[in-house]
């Protein structure tokens, strides 16, 4: 198994690196699929998404989910989280942020495919998810359910 | 087994009435324990409650639960089912709206005990519930635990 | 272990017995208890229990769960059976039919202690749940939780 | 991300609006799909909505669930709420109550697609669902299932 | 919304109907599709279905879903609840039982498609469930799961 | 609906049957499908099954379940049950068991379609389950998923 | 029901509050408790508190419930939110954070009983649960159980 | 930690041990107690017993829970699964069975405290559980509760 | 059933084999496929899975599934469970390791069809999941969802 | 809140440290308790413990539950990881392992309070949970139970 050195121009993985203070600011990195060639899936679950919204300054909290089929690229899960970790003071609807959360990626990673489920807790009673996927998944690759359940309010 | 006359001076059991425009209105009605000198409790779930908001005039929504163990009366559950609707247009904050409703209840049926949970749907994500009772427990009657499941956000 | 000749006197166990027309009609069998001074708690689910309402004429249902703590006698269990199914055609109220189970049992089994818990489906929306015990559960002995969730509507 | 401005025209987001009294005096807002040209899906949760049953004038519940794939628009979500809210004195069968809610938002938002699911709490022990959409889903976009659990009475 | 006038011809509706003492007894009723042309699918769960077993005369149980596609017609759903009451005392088997329930409402109601699923409790530790559909699901209606859990026996 | 005399046949429905000491003992036993020229599912779930391990001797269990669309013929559900119980001291692979019993009930039954889901109890901490079908689903039949949960493991 | 002119000198209700940008700068607001002399419990459910690791600066999660019983005053439950808001961007360790919350409010409310339990997100695998409480819980109220399941790993 | 040498006279543990065929003749060792003169608790669960019936002959199963605070002795686990399986070809009812095991390994071990569950598989629709302790629990030990939920029928 | 002597080369199957120091110093074994020619699906689901990250050296944790439809030759379970225990101090990146255990095993088995669901514990709060399949599901052979829920959080 | 400095004194919190090769080599560490004088519950759930059988060498898991009532004390988080970590290449029984961690941090921490609830993975079908505590639970801190749902073997 051939995953020793695909990891040697990290700049962040280690040290302790500081929360990015906005979405621009994060520095997404990447290392070379170990495996490419092979179509299959990799799944990233945040359930500590927060941001901000834009219009009253509140905060605004998702739980997120990435799915992905790598082509070149793997993205570097810490590098990942502190990305996400930038939206915390950033001001964002939730249909468009979800979305641009997915598209950012999708430009970075250039995976064969990508889909991102964004399930926001609620505001005033109605909680909004929102799916977005790059395209038609791929033939052949096992792409299982997110299985995240529907929201029921209390009781 | 007694029960077939404890029902005879209701007036709402049987056609179809109309719900009372507000718990003013409303119109409470009680026969007689049929298993009087005994210790036990009957427990209401109501999972439609609704009322308003006195502030802003949006509507909440409650899943309540009532416990009481009875002591000369038995609430007709018609009449309650009429009461509860009665909040439908009615302004009411969370704390005093659910231990209001245990009251007027032990007002009216004068239980050996009664108690009450209000599980209310989150408003600005952090719902609240509120649970009273009338004093505490009888000794020697069974008075299981009401079990909702709490609040978990989204995800 | 010394449990092979206690059912001798049974009449029901055995040929196919016809389901009894009314709870007056059904015969309750007792075997002696084979652990007689030992304190142990003997607990009954029916899930499928049925009567009809008494003003209506419409079948009501309930989940039933029967605790009791054997004294000289263990019910027999098929004639157990028999004695809820002739509820089938039987008008009952809620609150009475299930405290009336327990009183019948406890009569007839003269047990240390018994409970039962009637979780009734809902009719306009507001399910019932009658509890009822025969006194302070006896010391020493392990009674655990039923644990029935609770009604939650849809969603 | 280009959020910011695509809420200008809006005039019920903010201020506290007042509950409209039926869903013809209900106002529905749109802003622009800011992610236009994308496939996605949006999807709202609506465990609180309630109207009034046109025979008997009892209050009705359901748990709705809206999934859309936004064409040019995107509903405002606060004038969404209201229009919901505004069923809560308004006399509607299941069936065509669910359905009719579809269609509204989809001759108002012209969605590229638009489904609509209908959970109503049970009268009489049989509760009802509906589910509609506005043509097959459009292939590409990733439409999950709305995963609300089956009704299953008490016990 | 036109649905006022639909439910003009029913009979069993409003006042307390009699449960049917067999299916043959029982009438259902139908009333005209306000959403005719569209296509969508109505959802009945009966969690409480009994009847009784034509060889033993035991009673069993079932939880039964019908999902239809409508045509010209909807079923009215008192007259559903009657007809499935109508089983109490009568003797079917699962299989015959299940698909006849579907068969009957096909033929009543010449649904654009139907299906029933019956879910029947253990007998002998081992449950039979049943499913049944008119045909193959009409292309571009929206059909969910039902989503029965199966059962798992005790533990 | 015809399902009377389709029974007339049988041996074993009614007295008290032996368990078989083997499968080889087991009579399985048919009758007419009622619904004959119907595509319908029937599903058995048996989460009793126990067997031996050929090697050493200890015993295995597993929970199945098993579906069929049937063709001329119902499998007579008692004796099911005895063929599985006659597994009980018969020494079995799990994954040769799990088909073998799938086959042995297309050869009999010679149904439309036939799948057998195999869960066995883990042993060393890695359960094994086993899922065999005799062909693709017959088009147009309902299938549902048998929706057993994954194994967890502890906590 | 008394509560209409309670809420008459709050500055936060109404208008859209900034968030605060520190616990210090927060101000929580309490108005007089309607049902004084009753012991009651008033639960708070906060699914979305954050707060940064002092050491490392990476954000840090918690789901929070909140448990009183009121003296003289209720928590006024915007300026509850805003304050466990201005922990967003705060240095806070788990078990000292949790109780600090804790005592403010016992401090601020004066009420007859207080208890949090905060249920931390997990960092290196092992998730921190904290459970403070102002003393024993008073006799005679109803303080059920949080019921927050326990952290399970993966799968 | 002194471990290291009490298993040094077990005589099953290490080859693989033949199922004893009856609870005779199976033999329950014993090891012992490390950590002696420490109250704390052991819990054993198995979800795989099973039994005959002893009038009908068919197969009884259960999902045992034992649970104990040792004094001298610890039950060595290989002997208790053997004495367990041991029940396999042997006639014993609900009640009893459960109270004697409970009872020989109580006589065996001399525990400090045991207590046991017995779940056992529905026959006839109506689940036994049987719970049987062997006094007070001892005070100042944690004992938790097994927390099996309740049978639910199906659906 | 012809499965007795497919068992007869394998050399670990028996004693008490020592776990493997590393994946190259497992051995893997297979026996015949017992049932060569019928399409079925075998799933071994280990929850116990552990590695160490290969920049840290701390412990990695992962829930895997395997599924197969055997060809030739089906694995033996007991060189299975020592070939994923030989993970256990050896370094291994998530994306990478789940994919080389698939083709590991895909190469030695040469089986119709495989795939692995690696669901590994959260680190930094965000876990990772990845699937691998070895191409597109053969037809006709029944192929059920792993059915993994989602990481929640907390709460 | 006074939190910033009590971390002072710690080695390992920082940079990686590397898993201690036994439990005597780890160096479990502590901080001052910042709300010393405070009865209050802290909780640490640990799903990852694993460990060597000290007969087979094989692997075995548990999840492992802590709750202790600091005294001066608590207990550097990432000291406790590591400590837990260590047993990794460690023999330990299950019943003196789980003792014997509770009572070294008991020994190390001097709380006013500690329990530890050990939740093993099964081993032959019927896993082992181990329970312990210092002595009775303080009077007037809040205590909840541990929760963790019972083994329910498969299906
Ligand atoms: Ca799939
Ligand atoms: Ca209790
Ligand atoms: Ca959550
Ligand atoms: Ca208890
Ligand atoms: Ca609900
Ligand atoms: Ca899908
Ligand atoms: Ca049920
Ligand atoms: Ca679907
Ligand atoms: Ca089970
Ligand atoms: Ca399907
Ligand atoms: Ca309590
Ligand atoms: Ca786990
Ligand atoms: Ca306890
Ligand atoms: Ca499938
Ligand atoms: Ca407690
Ligand atoms: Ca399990």
């Amino acid at each position: 198994m051939n995953e020793e050195n695909i990891y040697a121009n990290l700049t962040q993985l280690g040290g302790e690196s500081k929360l990015p203070t906005s979405p621009e600011e994060a520095v997404l990195e990447r290392v070379r699929n170990p495996q490419q060639g092979t179509g299959y899936l990799v799944r990233f679950t945040a359930p500590e998404f927060t941001s901000l919204c834009p219009i009253t300054g509140q905060p605004d909290f998702a739980h997120l989910m990435i799915d992905y089929v790598p082509g070149d690229w793997l993205v570097e899960s810490k590098s990942l989280k502190l990305f996400l970790g930038s939206f915390r003071n950033h001001g964002a609807f939730h249909e468009d942020c979800t979305v641009s959360i997915g598209k950012k990626l999708e430009e970075f990673l250039k995976p064969q495919w990508l889909r991102i489920g964004g399930y926001w807790y609620p505001r005033g009673g109605i909680p909004i998810d929102v799916f977005y996927q790059s395209g038609p998944a791929p033939a052949g690759v096992w792409i299982p359910e997110q299985g995240v359940p529907p929201y029921r309010g209390r009781g």
